[in-house]
């Protein structure tokens, strides 16, 4: 969000054929909600789409592949929150994380899959739970950033885009830039 | 939540076969972020995953089936908000929305799949815009209930639950009950 640091938000490796459609959703909300990058782990397909909206919706967002998605957790140089219903209350922690966002380290907000490695666990600096209720890893981060943002991503401007949804009562607007 | 007054959702039809695991994670963050009840159009299996985990998990949770969304929203005795990118900014109409929950009237979430019907913008007493950007309606249930609430459905407490997650630096621990 050319905030005070950098917010990457990874997501782990889904089943082939079974969550793309959800590790899409990922993406966009990365986007959407004030994230500066998502790495994606192997789904060319995903990383597509969320690099079209980008190209038409705005940015800057990056976009990146990757096969290896448990050597960049390893190999992080910042805070690592991995969200998951088995973590701390985010309510309890999130004044915490920010400190570190605000204080300039990169954060790493890593989203599972199914079967997420212990290593995750043991690599994140704090897991964090939206609730401790099976419920949908595309709510905890959005919760989790507009929580981490405390709103300030709902107001940001997107450069280069080639249209924009005006707000309406009812209906649609979209322009074009 | 037992709150003020009832909160419903209700997730619009999407294509067959292709947005069935989406609609399962819209009716699992009704449920954990604090709606009583959510209400699915044609969707068996998601109706069965999400009773399934209010039986293990906690209640009250309601989730009804229907093959006639248009009509229960035409119908609705209440406030219906209809969440799209289209719609005016949240943070510009959750107040408002606020009283309306708290002077007691109940309130209809209405989440839609591809092609919202006009009736529906036009049915909705406030069109709700989780930034104008497309993401993922999950995601934008996830922030309008959390702010809604002001973060009161994050402490709820669950009846009736056969297992407890207790919240963990690392790891999981699930209690049975």
């Amino acid at each position: 969000m050319g905030g005070k640091s950098q917010i990457t938000v990874i997501r782990l490796g889904h089943r082939p054929g079974r969550d793309e459609r959800m590790t899409t959703h990922v993406g966009l909300t990365a986007r959407a909600l004030g994230a500066d990058e998502v790495i994606i782990a192997n789904a060319s397909q995903s990383c597509e789409t969320v690099r079209d909206i980008t190209d038409r919706f705005g940015g800057p967002f990056e976009v990146t592949e990757t096969a290896e998605p448990l050597s960049i957790i390893e190999g992080w140089d910042g805070t690592i929150v991995h969200l998951t219903m088995y973590g701390l209350a985010i309510q309890d922690v999130e004044a915490e994380i920010r400190d570190h966002y605000q204080e300039g380290e990169s954060l790493l907000v890593v989203v599972g899959a199914e079967k997420v490695p212990f290593d995750v666990y043991e690599a994140a600096d704090y897991n964090v739970g939206v609730t401790n209720q099976p419920h949908s890893e595309v709510a905890s981060l959005a919760v989790f950033l507009d929580r981490l943002f405390e709103g300030e991503e709902l107001g940001q401007e997107w450069e280069d885009a080639d249209r924009v949804v005006v707000p309406k009562e009812t209906g649609k607007r979209v322009e074009k830039r």
